[in-house]
């Protein structure tokens, strides 16, 4: 005699046809509807309670005892108790958690299915008539199955599963089995994210039993010191093998550091840290894994590798659990790297019917244009302007630092922390740039303008603008302004670097435009990523044409969308999946190729009149 | 417009539904017919040569030149110029070589598909516009398709492509990727087979490119000064780390020595081999992988794993091709190891419809029974007599070892290599035992009779049978016998050890036998493996009862299987893949819980009288 058995999911149902007497744990187990049943399925645990509707059967004193009143009346037995005597509908409850990751203005619901997994089990002791090898044992108490396993735990194996009377968590990734923990260990399951950026590394602990964020930290990347842009690390790192590893050694340092302020911060041990994912440029990715990143600043730009890389927490040293694991996200090529996969993955945009645009400025400007169905890409060399780098009193979003602007004349500032002013921040440039061509003090060309032309009164004028080192400067504030003894100025020298900045990125993301032929009204959304997009005043940037006025009401700020894109990729393995899928959807457009982009590029050079 | 081309293997046919205008390499390396093409399917390379029917149009200047007119006159096309513009007929070649392998009695030709292979290509040189990464642009051109690759060859891929003018040989391990080497190195892929004994190491090295063995080697095993069986190394491997060190080490080291003699017997380059394979029973499976083999030597006998390994040469230092793979093979049980699933393999019993008894007389003595349905094993503690151990002057098959002896009352010998006695070798003890039983020296119980229970005469018995530190024995040869200076006798405890031995095999084939309900006549082929196996004097082995009478006729000795079998795994990747379906095929029956075994074993100890 068979039975029909429906299981009704979350979406959708499914029949089953199975032999009368069967086991429905059995039965749901195979379906792959997982229980974690640290009895084995001898009725003792209750874990594997679920609502079922047909059982024949009363329910046994020892399922009313773990089940309790309630759910025995509302329809809940024990499945590994259940024998199939009739037809049966099983109403089995969708365990996957949900994690939401906001970014900017973005939220994103991530089903929580890490790589990583944990299951306590306590095996049977071996005897003369159970002589299963030690391995052999914990794989077949495995579930969902491990079909690999890091051979390195084999050395530890018998000690571990005798002194713990074979009761045992085993941590699994990805398939594998790669830890064998005494006891039970269910409760510490953690993972890092990083999105390195070449002048900031941020970091992300996350608890992957429940999605949450425990702790932030971030740095300065302690690269710094080798150049403030890609080329100059990679021109360090070209001397020899050595300054190669020294860079190297740099970032991992800066890792392990950040590890340590998690760690802190969150009260947990490292070895719970079994995971940790790394979203970056392509430069960065290479310098971390100690690959040859050489070609990546020379013609025609060819990176050693842009695939998803996964590696031993042992070959880097890093501080976290010796058996989990390091990824690296996938890039898509030498100047659209892992962090921009990360950023379009927490944008969303690849999963949207309609065209958006994503602009990521760090260090370089990445933009990325499309949908659903296509992509596209390109990486401006916008240069570190927009994160103080080569800007004469610039700094990072450092406390102290100028962080927005007024108009003339006052030009009043604010500072991050409400310091004293110690440097300007990008948005604090965008700003004042901004106020100056307003009040005429820059012109169309980005030159500082004489006295008569512009709108200061005369002595205001002969008051902000000095001569530094014989270069034109605006002093912004004077030496004993607000308790400082810096005079901060901008210099002719560093508003032509933001005119190149900014050209760069207006041109790149025209040319995309031009390039797609979906034209500039068919892009529905404009994302604004990156360090400093959070803070920028976006009527600054639409004055100083660093975005197109035309998507004016569009823009979102959404702030570091790559590391926010690296933490789903902790979270979900099918998020990991995703961005092999983006890696491989994006294309690749190279502007140093493109005449169009230089013309584009010249011709944003200029600021518009108002 | 679509057509059907049907695709001629010499396995069945197969019908393929394409568009018109398809090309035909493409569609066949679609079907999973490989081609080596180094030219990038250009059609200059003429490696993807195919008899086709139907073809539309003429062959080509170029087609003339690289095919010939006798193969252009039968049909020969170059896949990657033909368009299909109609129904095709196709029948692509069975590249696939074959490799004999002899052992003892026994020959299997065995379809050559080694886990490496090596593919010669010359890649397209970067460009602004085929900016793909250096390890995608290898992978892309990989045939068949590499899906993973070790990460450690990252490090030099970029140097190795631009130093090699972007013409390479990809070494492709299982689907990885394993090494990317400079120019065409096709001709330089070879492998070695290990068989790990208790007390001897045997080394075949192979051509993987024509399956040729281009040298054997064997050493004795150097962990031997730790005890004679597997119980005395784990005992002293137990100790501490440091002493399970100092045997794995050992065993490396002999290893490496073994590598280096086939190296230098053969001519070929240390770097040349990709892949070592190893079969030993499950304690120097244990011992050389340094896994904690205490467990096997206290019931209930719990080997830390019996599954397939697979290790980096790196991790052990192995004198190989450091980018190539070292396999374990899986074992059964503590007592049933890699080897006797090597033996299984070779014997070719697990796809015999008929059922075999195989008998592997090394240290110890493994016996299967079974046939392609089911398969059972056990394994007898019958200590290493016959490998010439715990005998008074036993010594293995060295030159000078006794290895036969006739009747009384001459008890003429034969030694190998001709050479001045030194000892004798398990053959020679059992000679000497079958011709002291018929002459009545020895009595039904094993005990050394007195003169007047003898046939010898009074003079004979008195210059043969002697006490040595007190206990008797029976002089084979004088200490100036054939220019030696040494006596060599076999004692009254050398009897009882080999009476042991001999009644645990015996006891072990007849507990099988009769668990298995199918009866001794129903055993069609009987094998026996081992060293000594090809040496031995059938009708000895019968006298002794080492083997029961009435397979007299059914026996076919077969050498060294366990090292045939390492070398068949080498060779092919599916005869790997059959050692899992092998080990979860053969049940293992646990002697020591059998009464029904002792009771036999008592049985056996005593002699037959006939």
């Amino acid at each position: 005699m068979r039975h029909t058995v429906t299981i009704h999911k979350k979406d959708g149902s499914q029949a089953v046809m199975v032999d009368n007497d069967a086991n429905l744990l059995e039965l749901l187990r195979h379906n792959s509807i997982p229980f974690d049943t640290p009895c084995g399925g001898k009725g003792t645990c209750g874990k594997c309670a679920v609502k079922v509707v047909g059982i024949q059967d009363q329910p046994s004193d020892k399922e009313r005892e773990l089940l309790g009143a309630a759910r025995i009346a509302d329809g809940y037995r024990l499945a590994c108790r259940s024998i199939i005597t009739a037809d049966l509908d099983v109403y089995p409850e969708d365990t996957a958690r949900e994690a939401s990751i906001i970014t900017g203005g973005l939220k994103r619901n991530i089903k929580l299915v890490p790589s990583v997994t944990k299951q306590y089990v306590e095996l049977a002791v071996p005897a003369l008539d159970d002589q299963l090898p030690d391995l052999e044992r914990v794989l077949s108490a495995a579930e969902p199955e491990l079909t690999s396993y890091d051979t390195a735990l084999l050395q530890e194996l018998p000690e571990v599963l005798r002194k713990s009377g074979f009761q045992v968590t085993l941590a699994g990734i990805d398939g594998k089995l790669a830890a064998v923990e005494p006891g039970n260990t269910t409760d510490e399951l953690f993972g890092a994210a990083f999105d390195i950026g070449t002048t900031t590394v941020a970091a992300y602990l996350h608890d992957l039993t429940t999605g949450e964020c425990l702790a932030v930290a971030s740095r300065l990347n302690p690269q710094r010191k080798y150049g403030a842009d890609v080329i100059s690390r990679i021109s360090y790192a070209m001397q020899s093998k050595e300054e190669a590893g020294v860079l190297q050694s740099l970032i991992i340092s800066c890792i392990n550091e950040l590890l340590d302020d998690l760690v802190q911060k969150s009260g947990i041990k490292h070895t719970g840290i079994y995971m940790s994912v790394f979203a970056g440029n392509t430069t960065m990715m290479h310098l971390m894994t100690g690959l040859d990143a050489s070609n990546i600043a020379i013609a025609p730009f060819i990176p050693v590798t842009t695939e998803m890389m996964r590696f031993d927490p042992r070959s880097m040293d890093l501080h976290m659990n010796k058996s989990g694991v390091g990824v690296v996200f996938p890039g898509v090529s030498a100047y659209v790297g892992a962090d921009t996969v990360a950023a379009i993955l927490s944008s969303g945009m690849y999963e949207d019917e309609e065209i958006s645009l994503l602009v990521d400025i760090g260090t370089n400007g990445e933009i990325v244009l499309g949908c659903r169905d296509w992509m596209m890409s390109c990486s401006t060399a916008a240069g570190p302007a927009f994160e103080g780098a080569n800007i004469r009193n610039g700094v990072g979003g450092v406390k102290g630092a100028i962080d927005s602007v007024g108009q003339a004349p006052d030009f009043k500032y604010t500072t991050i922390g409400d310091k004293s002013p110690v440097g300007i921040c990008g948005s604090g440039i965008i700003d004042v740039i901004a106020a100056l061509l307003d009040a005429g003090v820059i012109d169309e060309t980005g030159r500082l303008a004489d006295e008569d032309e512009t709108d200061l009164p005369e002595e205001e004028y002969a008051h902000r603008i000095v001569s530094i080192e014989g270069i034109r400067a605006f002093r912004l504030t004077a030496e004993d302004d607000r308790g400082t003894s810096v005079q901060i100025v901008i210099t002719q020298r560093d508003i032509r670097e933001l005119q190149n900045a900014k050209a760069a990125i207006a041109a790149g993301i025209e040319t995309l435009v031009k390039l797609s032929g979906a034209g500039a009204e068919a892009v529905k959304k404009v994302y604004l990523a990156g360090g400093f997009g959070s803070s920028i005043n976006m009527e600054s940037a639409l004055r100083i044409g660093l975005l197109p006025r035309e998507f004016g009401n569009r823009i979102q700020t959404i702030g570091n969308a790559s590391g926010a894109g690296a933490v789903e990729g902790l979270l979900s393995r099918h998020m990991l999946e995703l961005t092999r899928q983006i890696k491989n959807k994006v294309k690749y457009v190279e502007l140093s190729a493109s005449v169009d982009f230089t013309e584009r590029y010249v011709e944003n050079m200029l600021f518009s009149k108002e």
